[in-house]
């Protein structure tokens, strides 16, 4: 206690992988995001509800995308009692256990929303991070397809008010039902086959049709070298699965119809048509645009407990990175229909839907495309008189209370490094108050864009030292008012 | 994948204990809380930084208040690489971390607000949670007291914008280097031994005077006749302690008089002095009144890491609960200076400030106390053709468009548990069009609450029925603004 510790230096400061430290405007950009997002979820009705960082591993059990390396999953660890705990990794699966565990009080159907952290023991990489924020809504208790046209247009807008404009994505819409009747068309039986035949899908964008044609078929030699084992369905069968994937039309309408041919006449096929048709035609009483929601028989969608509908939104615009890179970023956000996973809890099927924006994935998209904007920083007051602050707190106190985000200097440096904070900060303005000043009852004030602008046009350090750019003296009395037209001027 | 699996009544829909589920109101709350917090640290100056959930377990330290329990502390796990990872258990040590590890481009100082959960592995309790959230500022590269000051004056602007009212706080202030000098005066050279007296003087509020007497002596017995050790003290040294801890006055100025005489001249209480001498002439720049601030020698902080100036944020109002229990609050936040805590990275010397408001500790508080307010539900359009919900959702759409927050009912039941639910989510009207109502081109609306105090008037069900309170039809085109109408007259 009070002992101070000997400093050691060590090389401790290192955080974990994949745990990204954010810095003022991506904070600023996913907060903003989320309170939009949150703002339709509340607006079409949904109310908040948020869950512990941490389920019981039984009770959230095992749904994450199947995976080539079978130890990626969740983050884990035993409880004093020795039970597993493990920190959820979606919103999805502890709202159903919070739904079983409450159902008998909540209005029915419950309909909730959250936005929150979630984590994925994955390998990290480039913009593949373990933490990253979801912000979802959920309605359980729902079994028709006007539910989940419901969360497909209300997804539409959620991206629109996050910052996608028309054109810029799309919710694109599948049923696994018509996915599983193409399944048994083609005479996949196994598991192990059938799932390779969904990834192939999933890998359209990325290989084109003959790619996945291949992958379908024999396998797949890529650039390198490296061959992947295919489905081994036969040219029919090969043919029969892209002719669905690729029935995708121009409008909902064209695409069931085109749909209608390429499934078959089987029951699972007839469900599937139908639980689509009632979710087109939800979709037009919600009044969600031809672009704004397509149906796309390609889309799978990775996590395993969705029983029906399955959506996923997108992002349409190619983006180009600070290094002039070209980036897709591609799906930022999905849903779908999960009728069995309360019932694991319950025994009692409570038919549920949701969907889910990835809100980390989709800032860093608009980070990359500069639409996030930089935001500025308070003015600095220098601190002049180093023995005795007052002056300077007196000073930054004024500004704030007009509401002018403004600071004093609390370093105990001399005034280049004061200066040079105030670049570092992105100060507007600073203000000096120095003996000289606060004999005259004046303030100096430099306007830090201004005399950047001014300084651009001069040639020696002499003669900047001699001009001052940007720098003023002002009456005390009048600090507020110029202090405001600077920061005016700066908008 | 696909294949459904049969439902399994198990037992599983349970969470581990010390891990809430919050609901829409105390989101809101806390959300709201925190935009207003952090709203008054970014116009002191401070930027957003946040860290990610885990740190390297050597990273993090052990800085949590020693505790009967030796096992209480952290969530920890090992990470691939067999490095053991813990979640954060508050917002400070990670900061640390991230200063270290970039100290060469932060601007300096370093100043930063940041807002999320920690996790502790305590035992869990009424009130007491293993998951809560935090909102902290703190200045790195600052070893003034203007910083500590400045602190401390913001910290009382947080909580009244939080929601605090005047005189219904107060940020209590202290030094660890007059505790020292106390501790030394009376001989108190062995850890343990400080401790016990720093944990006595920590429970003034909770034993009063002689309890605490009896803490620092030989020991106290409670009213169920166990018995805690004390420190040891003599009759002398119990004196002093008390005299150091009992010097707070109503001003600042006053107590740092009695102060003066309680602490003696060793070179520690001559330096413990100064510092809250400098810190209460920053208080007096930065205009911070005497009773938001007050210096309070019985001021100790668990956290292990503080080297000087420590703080205390104290409701002070007493709240009752909804069962007519007195609540007493207390502590709902805290900070200090800790000045050694980035040179265990770094070896350098950094020194840093900071507080932090433990945001559901005051949620909670506020709950209990009434002033959070219960959100209204969504006007909730009925969905009057089970085969076709196209009009409820076209309805539910005009609502919206117009900024209203609107639903249709998702739900496949009858009139009836739509009315339920529609009750139970607090909703202000429901909106009925049925096949009457589309061929007279009018909407059924129930204003519930005006139909609620209507129907308190009703004697029999008979009546209820032909009354219809609150009910009445409206032509489709008015239907917008009779629900405005609605909603205004419920504000």
């Amino acid at each position: 206690m009070g002992k101070t510790k000997q400093p050691k230096p060590i090389d401790l400061a290192r955080k974990p992988r994949g745990f990204p430290d954010k810095r003022e405007n991506l904070i600023h950009a996913e907060q903003d995001m989320i309170e939009k997002i949150t703002g339709v979820y509340r607006r079409w009705g949904f109310e908040g509800l948020e869950t512990g960082a941490f389920e019981y591993a039984d009770a959230l059990g095992k749904f994450l995308p199947d995976d080539d390396r079978p130890n990626a999953g969740v983050f884990a660890l035993q409880d004093d009692d020795e039970q597993w705990m493990s920190l959820r990794y979606d919103l999805t699966a502890p709202l159903a256990r919070f739904a079983a565990e409450n159902w008998q009080t909540l209005p029915k159907p419950f309909r909730r929303y959250a936005a929150g952290p979630v984590w994925r023991n994955e390998k990290p990489g480039p913009g593949r991070f373990r933490e990253f924020l979801q912000c979802d809504a959920d309605t359980v208790g729902a079994a028709g397809a006007h539910a989940d046209a419901e969360m497909i247009a209300m997804a539409a807008e959620a991206m629109r008010a996050a910052g996608a404009a028309n054109g810029e994505f799309t919710i694109r819409v599948n049923t696994r039902r018509l996915l599983n009747a193409v399944l048994e068309t083609v005479g996949a039986s196994e598991d192990s086959t059938r799932l390779t035949i969904l990834r192939a899908l999933d890998k359209l964008d990325k290989f084109g049709v003959s790619g996945v044609a291949d992958l379908l078929g024999a396998g797949r030699m890529d650039e390198s070298g490296d061959f992947t084992k295919g489905a081994g369905l036969d040219a029919a069968g090969v043919k029969q699965v892209l002719a669905f994937a690729e029935a995708g039309r121009s409008t909902r309408s064209e695409t069931l119809e085109a749909l209608g041919q390429a499934v078959g006449t089987g029951e699972e096929a007839a469900a599937g048509l139908a639980e689509l048709d009632a979710i087109a035609r939800g979709l037009e009483a919600l009044g969600a645009p031809e672009s704004d929601v397509t149906i796309d028989p390609s889309v799978v969608r990775g996590l395993e407990y969705y029983t029906g509908p399955v959506f996923e939104a997108e992002l349409l615009k190619e983006t180009v990175d600070e290094d002039g890179n070209t980036v897709r970023i591609g799906s930022v956000g999905g849903g779908g229909r999960y009728d069995d996973l309360v019932a694991r809890f319950t025994g009692e099927k409570i038919p549920a839907t949701g969907f889910s924006v990835g809100v980390s994935r989709l800032a860093a998209a608009f980070s990359i495309s500069g639409v996030i904007g930089e935001l500025n920083g308070p003015v600095v007051v220098l601190n002049m008189d180093r023995e005795d602050p007052s002056e300077a707190l007196k000073l930054a106190t004024e500004l704030r209370s007009t509401g002018i985000r403004a600071e004093a200097y609390m370093g105990s440096s001399g005034m280049r490094p004061q200066m040079k904070y105030a670049d570092r900060r992105g100060a507007p303005a600073v203000i000096m108050v120095g003996s000289d000043e606060l004999e005259k009852g004046v303030v100096t004030i430099k306007d830090l864009k201004e005399g950047a602008r001014q300084a651009a046009a001069i040639a020696s350090n002499e003669e900047y030292r001699e001009a001052r750019p940007g720098q003023f003296e002002a009456p005390r009395a009048d600090m507020i008012a110029r202090i405001q037209a600077i920061l005016e001027a700066d908008q």
